[in-house]
């Protein structure tokens, strides 16, 4: 058998087994396109930026390739560091030799960059020398980029099969198991990741220490241990302990990538206790402090979550890589625990504020993903959305993210357990497993039918367990109702070639916001299927920033020459007079002029 | 005749020459207990607070007076400035030898950090030496620093007749003047308030080329001239010439500092054009960038205007020193157009928006003035409301800046023109002119009812003016209805011991905000007279956070022994269940135990 081309591991200790990019494969429909631009698009024009904005040559320069002084942010090595997990990905679904060229050449300048005992910053060693290392760990962002190594070096040898950053990696992770812990520094890096990471080499390599520091990581935040540096520690996720925390504040890409690396050394470790924190955090992020897109973060100031119920819909700040980092947790808690309820999450960030942050074309982002744009929002900054999307960010980090979460989409679709298998996100896809070969005929989102087919099977009984989504009512499998918000289990002795036919029917439906969500209070929004829907100016007569919608049948009808294929939904609205009102999917928006946008709408 | 204690001096071109503290007093009521705790708390503990803090450390070591470096913000000195002003306009309502030596120890310190050439800032002289003069001006608040003790020496000379602090402001103006300009550096404080100070300079000096200069320093900006020190110059007020500007935008101090400023300019300068663009970017700001309490700047990102409508109640930053340079913008807008509507803004500002920064003990404070505050709310960040109002700031910009504003408080009740007398500003007060003396009798804005009598007139017919502010329906004057939203005239020949009796009904009121403030749509705010109310879960039975207002009557009632004497307004409420409301003005929320606020409540 390949090699598990998937993170986390399969050699994962959750109850649910993940199922890799090689076995798990997206092979049509709505997702294949998006990985085909990521492909050809983002990730070639990827590589120009980062050569374009000096990571690159920060790398070359620590390697002693030319002379000069490193330039951008201290993390930009990390957005290297993503590039290549997306170059791994993809390859693991699509080899292709200009990949693993453009791969091996990155990997020697990683490689010549890193010092002769495991230290690795580019920016640092140019701009502090080696007395510079952890100093400023709050910001210097030496363990996040170390973390992110890590992740490609994992990503790189599982798909394929190249150990050169791994070399690195591990020689970083030895590094950072000899210089930190108990009886060496006490410190953390500022920004959470390399908790996830580190679990993932133990996982790849069976190095208990990795494990161990990870852990060590996991609980020595939040007892002070930022708060020493003089820094507000809510924003840095170290007000308290991840175990003793109900809720996620502070920044959010840090709180979610701490979450989803505690809930991985929650699972490797068999900590129960840590892992019911982190099903209370995820739930109150979840009721309290998650826009209805999935969206993460509703303050510009520090990036951070808001107060509970605090949701603006036109200053969300959504970043895109908190949709990530939610992803990323969601996708842990689920394998950790089999719960529909993560799947569904992960559905909902995944279709709505993850995938907003990209063009249809797939190499332009939005950095912020807010749930309202007035048509007289000034553009001011490089991350405004009034901007429109944009080719690249002072701060890179959403781009190469969101290339690695399309290359890697394949590993979300199913799990196994010993039973049998699980389809958590559907999608024209074929599944394999050591006994068992699926094949996922749909076009969801767009239409509710899900044929799957059984080629290859093993004579004894096992389970299909198919989720059947919370928004989902009147769902069926083979014509039987089935219940929202949980897996339809189907049981029995397969014989090849048996079909199941899941039927999500897709009505159109409005939804409204807990009553403490003071802005958008009286507004509805309009969702079909796992799609949060947008109103934006260039589809309506009327002006965005005065509609009203009314109480009208929302029909739906799909326009395959609109932006790139999209349901399009109609319905009735208001200003001082009755007007039409159609929506598109609003991870669409923006792809035409910039203009007013509104995912809630006030009603009546 | 004493000299005019007041700025902007009574020798402005203004059409409506102001009157100064001396000859216009506040003698007793709402206001004269908030000035009597500024001078026996506030400025006593400010100046504990600016050596605590090392502001006056730093400027004893640019004296050569010790050894060690400068420490705080780039603009420490400032805050010394706005303190040793609020000293000189304190002395000017109630001289106090007290006063006056602490003011001639700081100005004596002041002096000895000036430079022989005039120049002078702490900050950069500690830690730049003189070659890193201007040259971060964008952010070293230089300008900044300058035109705060400028301000301070008008207020010392007006006030006390000391000239100590007056000249180390001409030398260092006149240094500014040798050195800026198209002939020196072409370059811009990024923060403004040396317009404004300049101009008063040259009202107290008769310098034309302080009045010059302050008009280079307005016509300069806006032409990219910050732009080029890679900022964004959205934040520094520098995207547009003001001359051009149709709105305010960017940081809110940043720029009301610099309308005030150029409003001052065009009166000086008899710029009508510029004046007619101030009036169109207030009323644009009035319109639709500025919150129900006079408050502005709806983003803590940037602590900037937010776009249009976009006000939320929870996350309003609405600074104080915003307000407070609100009210200096529309104080400066009143005296060049004698229209009310200014009056009636700046009475909505220093009522509401400026009031609520500082606790009824006068030595407590708040930076960020939200209209909602949640029971949930966390406190991260020293300036965080859910803290409570706070002895201090790291950035102490707000402090000083409101004890400058209760001790020259007086000089915004009146003005005078050769035709007579205006009041703008109703409160128990004594006014005086060069023929004339007014007192004011009234509990307002408890009671509507305003006495004047005139123990002193001439002979010769003059005309008294009395702004009927727009909120107030059925306003009469000796019995007679008057309209709102302009000035009630009276013109006669009036004799020794006259009276009018002005009476403003306070009927207490809901208000809605504009239909593209979605923020509070369907929400209503409770105001009476000048006061808007807020709603403070100490005061209730049910969870502010829940609560919604019925349309039932709304009752006053005076309590004395509330918040230092309030009048309450209560009326029905309800969360599942009906439920009784008390509301208690906004100026006072957060003087007993921090909890859930609101301003706006959800209506039904």
């Amino acid at each position: 058998m390949p090699k598990d081309q998937l993170s986390p591991a399969a050699t994962t200790r959750a109850v649910l087994r993940p199922i890799g990019l090689g076995r798990a494969r997206i092979t049509g429909g709505f997702w294949s396109p998006r990985q085909q631009r990521n492909a050809e698009n983002a990730i070639p024009l990827g590589q120009d930026q980062l050569e374009s904005a000096g990571n690159l040559q920060n790398l070359r320069l620590a390697a002693g390739i030319g002379e000069g002084e490193a330039i951008g942010p201290v993390f930009a090595d990390s957005d290297v560091y993503k590039w290549l997990e997306a170059v791994a990905w993809e390859y693991g679904r699509n080899p292709s030799e200009d990949l693993l060229r453009r791969q091996r050449e990155l990997t020697a300048v990683v490689a010549g960059a890193q010092r002769d005992d495991g230290y690795l910053d580019s920016v640092v060693q140019l701009r502090e020398g080696d007395q510079g290392r952890y100093q400023k760990l709050v910001w210097s962002h030496e363990h996040y980029c170390a973390g992110h190594l890590i992740q490609a070096a994992v990503a790189q040898v599982r798909c394929t099969g190249d150990t050169g950053l791994l070399d690195v990696a591990v020689k970083l992770a030895d590094h950072l198991v000899r210089t930190f812990g108990d009886d060496g520094i006490r410190d953390v890096d500022g920004h959470p990741v390399i908790e996830m990471a580190l679990v993932e080499l133990y996982r790849e390599t069976g190095t208990a220490a990795y494990l161990d520091l990870a852990r060590w990581f996991v609980e020595v935040r939040g007892h002070g241990i930022i708060a020493g540096h003089g820094h507000e520690p809510t924003y840095f996720s170290d007000r308290r302990p991840v175990r003793e925390a109900t809720t996620v504040e502070g920044h959010a890409v840090r709180a979610v990538y701490l979450a989803a690396g505690a809930a991985d050394v929650a699972v490797e470790t068999g900590d129960t206790e840590l892992l019911e924190a982190l099903k209370v955090q995820f739930a109150h992020m979840w009721d309290t402090k998650t826009y209805v897109t999935g969206g993460l973060g509703a303050r510009w100031e520090g990036e951070a979550f808001g107060d509970e119920h605090e949701l603006p819909p036109d200053r969300a700040y959504a970043e895109t890589c908190a949709a990530i980092g939610g992803i990323q947790w969601a996708h842990r808690m689920l394998l950790a625990t089999n719960d529909a309820f993560y799947a569904d999450a992960l559905e909902r960030m995944l279709y709505n504020g993850f995938l907003a942050g990209v063009s249809l074309q797939g190499s332009e982002y939005f950095y912020v993903n807010p749930l309202q744009h007035r048509g007289s929002a000034h553009a001011d900054g490089n991350r405004s959305p009034a901007h429109g999307r944009r080719g690249w960010f002072d701060c890179a980090c959403c781009p190469p993210n969101i290339m690695r979460t399309l290359a890697s989409l394949d590993g979300y679709l199913a799990t196994t357990t010993a039973d049998g298998v699980q389809l958590h996100q559907y999608a024209e896809s074929a599944i394999t497993t050591d006994t068992t070969e699926l094949h996922v005929a749909t076009t969801y989102p767009w239409n509710g039918t899900v044929r799957i087919t059984i080629p290859k099977t093993p004579p004894t009984p096992w389970t299909l367990s198919l989720r059947i989504p919370t928004w989902c009512e009147n769902a069926t499998v083979d014509g039987k109702p089935v219940d929202p918000g949980q897996y339809a289990a189907i049981t029995r002795t397969w014989s090849p070639g048996d079909t199941v036919e899941l039927q999500l029917p897709l009505t159109p439906r409005t939804v409204t916001a807990a009553p403490r969500v003071d802005a958008v209070r009286g507004c509805v929004a309009i969702e079909r299927g796992p799609l949060v829907y947008a109103v934006e100016q260039v589809d309506q007569d009327a002006n965005v920033d005065d509609l009203h919608l009314l109480d009208a049948p929302i029909a739906a009808h799909h326009e395959p020459d609109l932006l790139d294929g999209v349901t399009v939904l109609t319905t009735q609205g208001r200003v001082d007079s009755p007007t039409h009102i159609t929506a598109v999917p609003y991870y669409a928006w923006a792809n035409r002029e910039i203009g007013a946008m509104r995912v809630w709408l006030p009603r009546g």
